[in-house]
């Protein structure tokens, strides 16, 4: 039985930065997600990829424990290529191949369906839908998404919203879907569809959480080695998953922790390309780092 | 004999945002500044303001108890007119007369030179140093600056930078001044040239501290109720210097609580247009909200 059921993208990512480029890297919103709660529980991903996805990659995710029995193998691997320029917030695409995820129908392992937590990375709506359907009891179900999405599947998506407990959105998507540019507006109108929490990324500006009319802010780790961003949000969104499946608390104090380390894991893996930082720390640097954190906050 | 002597503009301000707009109201760094420090200790301006001033204005100001015995009256005042739209992130400037400001010579009065504290709010740097010189033996100085002035006297600006203890600067404009989109980065290049503090202005995203090798992250804060920023760039500066002349006490521990006071005041200079707002709270409203900034960032 897999703790956390993830459903997204695992793809080959050709990304050039300020600091440097890769070719076909291991990428995707479910492997960056799974690779990072990974260090909390044991995650299983559903998604799909072609017959010439590298075996090596697949085997990164199953030697680190990920549940890989939901990844159908067929057709051709999801591609992305991307670029980031001088000021490294916002990625620019350059080239996207769906290859088999065009017509992607998740099926969940009969090991997935008991998981407790799920988290709906980055994906059509209707597939996030989908999965949620297979699951049989889960305790919470966290959803992402992104502006692709608001523009052509909105009505989708709200239906997925109404039924998840946790909203997962950067700030730039929460303006446009709910049309508004205050963060605590668009949080509170997220709030009235119905999921318990919103939790707002903001890239290096750390994140916010809205919760039990409280309100939390994270503030971003100072990285003065950025090399790559792409997968940060996906890395924050899997860590955090992945404590609150460790710990089983999903109260509005332990989510704030939950964040945390979110923070913690995707400042890591925005130091190198691909999972190449991610894959270099362990738990003792996961929580050192979480303590630096007590340090820039308090006051 | 004043606790804080501000150098800086006192204006009149035409401005539209999204709910609402004024005409010729109340503006400038020095009084949005100096209204904010009149919190915690006795502020004392330097600016010229023309014949055409409201005397009801500078009456605000002396009320509260700020020395205006700096302030040269003659030509015309300095107006600006300016524009907030959707996002409220950013004034789009419309026409700036500068008036009396264009031959300005900042004179102190006696009672101004022996201020144990100065904030040379954002006005030509050689203003700044003018001011500078005039003070006898300071304990701590603060500058501001903004975008103008790094493309136009970027020079003078260095040599100014080079005699403060604190640099107060924006987001923006730190990686303009040092040519690097890495805010972490930008602060250590501060501090080599002279700084014991960098202060990075964040809007909305708080605000960030460089000092003794350590960092700290203050939130903003959430506000619903945002109608006019203008301001409050200016707000966060005098009441963050106000509370270390008050304290005096220019610890790095001691700064981090004058950035939360500063957050504090600036997000009450932001619910209202010119000084409205600020000129309807007391201390006890500042308190609250201060204790409310614990809650924001705990885990």
């Amino acid at each position: 039985m897999v703790d956390l059921a993830i459903v997204g993208s695992v793809a080959l990512d050709s990304v050039r930065t300020p600091f440097g480029e890769v070719k076909d890297a291991l990428g995707g919103a479910a492997t960056y997600s799974s690779y990072a709660a990974s260090f909390f529980c044991k995650p299983g991903i559903v998604a799909v990829v072609g017959e010439d996805f590298p075996k090596k990659y697949l085997d990164t995710l199953k030697k680190r424990g990920i549940d890989i029995s939901g990844v159908k193998i067929g057709g051709k691997t999801f591609k992305w290529e991307g670029l980031y320029e001088y000021d490294m917030n916002e990625a620019k695409t350059l080239r996207t191949e769906l290859g088999s995820f065009a017509s992607f129908q998740p099926v969940l392992p009969e090991s997935y369906k008991e998981a407790e937590y799920v988290f709906l990375a980055n994906i059509d709506p209707e597939l996030q839908l989908a999965v949620l359907e297979q699951v049989k009891n889960p305790k919470l179900v966290a959803m992402d998404t992104m502006n692709f999405w608001i523009e052509n599947k909105k009505e989708e998506l709200l239906k997925v919203l109404k039924k998840v407990d946790i909203l997962l959105i950067n700030d730039a998507e929460a303006r446009e879907l709910f049309k508004t540019p205050n963060l605590v507006k668009a949080a509170n109108s997220a709030i009235k569809l119905g999921p318990k929490a919103v939790i707002i990324k903001k890239g290096e500006h750390g994140a916010l959480l809205f919760m039990d009319g409280k309100h939390f802010s994270a503030p971003g780790y100072p990285l003065e080695s950025l090399v790559d961003p792409t997968g940060a949000g996906d890395s924050f969104a899997g860590a955090l998953m992945g404590y609150i499946a460790k710990t089983r608390d999903p109260s509005e104090k332990n989510i704030r922790r939950a964040i945390i380390y979110g923070s913690v894991v995707a400042s890591f893996d925005a130091e190198g390309f691909s999972l190449a930082r991610m894959t270099s720390i362990n738990m003792g640097d996961i929580e050192k780092r979480y303590s630096e954190f007590h340090g820039i906050c308090e006051f």
